[in-house]
């Protein structure tokens, strides 16, 4: 069976300690026990991962590590158990590439939308995607669904709400999703839009799974979750559901400490592309370069390209957070070409009850720049 | 209504960039808009996160931020996500310490059993309680059996799997949940002991919820779960299903970036003690010092201390993984004390058929021990 491949990192002084470390991971990862008490048989010859192959690479090394397809099952909880569940705990090692190989392309089919998808259901054949985030937390559904509707007119192709709208007091999960997806259905009906409303869902009672099916049965077109907080579980398993169809945005909260490193964690376009377009996402959120935060324009590059490269299963949509104005819309769009979801931000709410013009105005500026 | 307070460790050069800091993730981890376009009223003067002190210290600043319970609204993942959510992803902040205060005590009210509940369970008055891991991945459901029953007649207090064993084709989960529970049943019944069986469970479709459900019919008396992979809501879920009622041990798998670097993440108490017993979590693992892992013994200790110290909830057992041996009995006694689950994790296997007689030597040493 074709088995599937993870190149590591390892912070290593002499090639033989490299050598050790790698072995090391192959055993912690699958087996979990020393070699000398690893049955003989199909677990020795099969289960192990495999050290494929080893490297000098700037100052440390760099190893490929293969391992079965059965060793993950057909669960993406547990593959990615097995690309670096307790090695993630070991200083100096860090994932930087997957191949998921035949066998693993099968069992995890990837977006079930993707890049052609989410242009077919917005009716946005070209460009980049436009979509402004709704929020406050704090605010009341009808102020929100305010916002949505206004975005709508101004050509939003996406209304996203914020991942920090869950089920508070002020605007519980029901009737904030409700009067949301009311408002935006209305404003689409109105306009001859065709935005989908991406509802943030959380988990009440544990399971995101049933709450995004409730978020569709209120009247969402779309779900954001966050694997961060909890697990890439419920994105595969909605992008494989026949009865729930709708698009996934996943987005990166409590995920930094992966990425801040160098050193150990995941690489960003693994953990912001391959990992989330494995899972099944549609559209992968990440920190914008000039932002609030600080990801190098490189870093944003690797992510947008791991998102739109060859697999795992379909192109995706990249959609970096921040860092967007009017001002930036050209270098924003030379920098992502149009397959691109911008995410507006904060920064939007300024423009109070002309929020529309500032969607239009971004559109505009964003055209004129061919992006 | 008492606000929850996080003490953030943050990176900066002055006092004044401190302030700024802080003030910045008091606005990133509730509203994320800029302050000017916060509205007035309930939001701005509850919602926002308050800067309550900031103080040097080593080298940096430590700020204790205070948030509004509604905020977090009921659910564990909602207050994860407050905590630390997009701020994980700057760099220079680090999560060192969380106050429920009394609003959040009482909608998060932590572990079902803790060490009072899972003393009696076992009926290991005192001392340490000794968990040995049944594994290698790849083996049959009989032969994993086999193991668990041999380690009961030594008299283990908790047979736990390895977080490896999912639902692959070599074992999978309801043959293997039905087979161990089965012969660790038996075992009790022989010998008049009562370990009881921690099965691993990852989330078929989705929901870990409704697989350790599925995993209490087939007679496991409690459960594995990792919030690295799955967040924190299941545990907390189950922690609160009076349905369910089986002790939670969690185990710390894609967790390590978190506490890798003491420049951003998560304090190792935080992570493994006082995030885990928040949610609900009876028993925490985490890689114990002189194994394969790098934690050092003062990182070990502050875990052991937030498992075991003044709330959130009641006290719960911490789990040192890996370093344990006869040998090394009566240090990590010292180090310990008593109430202590100790995996007894690969090295074990060694003993092949006389695995009961290991775990019977490890019992001895400890006991002589004092331990």
């Amino acid at each position: 069976m074709a088995r599937f491949r993870v190149t590591y990192r390892i912070l290593a002084a002499t090639p033989e300690e490299a050598r050790e470390r790698a072995e090391g991971i192959a055993l912690e990862q699958t087996v979990e026990v020393p070699w000398d008490v690893v049955p003989e048989g199909p677990i020795r010859d099969r289960i192990v991962g495999q050290v494929e192959s080893l490297e000098p690479a700037g100052g440390a090394f760099e190893a490929v590590i293969s391992y079965d397809p059965d060793s993950a099952g057909h669960e993406i909880l547990q593959l990615v158990n097995v690309i670096f569940g307790n090695s993630s705990m070991q200083a100096g090692i860090r994932v930087m590439g997957f191949a998921p190989g035949a066998e693993i392309a099968r069992r995890f089919a990837g977006p079930r939308f993707g890049i052609a998808g989410l242009r077919a259901l917005t009716g946005r054949a070209t460009g980049g995607l436009i979509a402004p985030v709704i929020k406050p937390q704090g605010s009341s559904p009808a102020a929100l669904a305010r916002i949505a509707a206004l975005c709508v007119e101004g050509g939003a192709d996406i209304i996203k709400e914020d991942h920090g709208l869950a089920d508070q007091p002020m605007a519980p999960f029901e009737a904030r999703v409700r009067a949301v997806a009311e408002a935006v259905a209305e404003a689409n009906a109105r306009t001859g839009g065709r935005a989908v409303y991406i509802a943030n869902v959380t988990g009440a009672g544990g399971d995101p799974v049933a709450q995004a099916h409730r978020a569709k049965e209120l009247g969402a077109t779309g779900v954001l979750l966050m694997p961060g907080l909890m697990g890439f579980g419920p994105v595969h398993a909605l992008s494989r559901d026949e009865g729930f169809g709708l698009p996934i945005m996943t987005h990166p909260s409590f995920t930094g400490a992966f990425v801040l490193s160098p050193e150990f964690g995941i690489a960003h376009g693994v953990m912001y592309g391959v990992l989330q377009r494995l899972a099944g996402s549609d559209i992968s959120v990440f920190p914008n370069v000039g932002g609030r935060f600080g990801f190098s324009a490189a870093e944003c590059l690797e992510i947008a390209a791991a998102c739109r490269g060859e697999g795992p299963g379909r192109p995706m949509l990249p959609s970096p957070g921040g860092g967007m104005s009017v001002e930036r819309a050209a270098d924003m769009a030379t920098m992502y070409g149009q397959d691109v979801v911008y995410l507006l931000g904060g920064s939007l709410l300024r423009a109070g009850e002309r929020i529309g013009e500032a969607v239009r105005a971004m559109r505009g500026s964003l055209e004129a720049a061919g992006g």
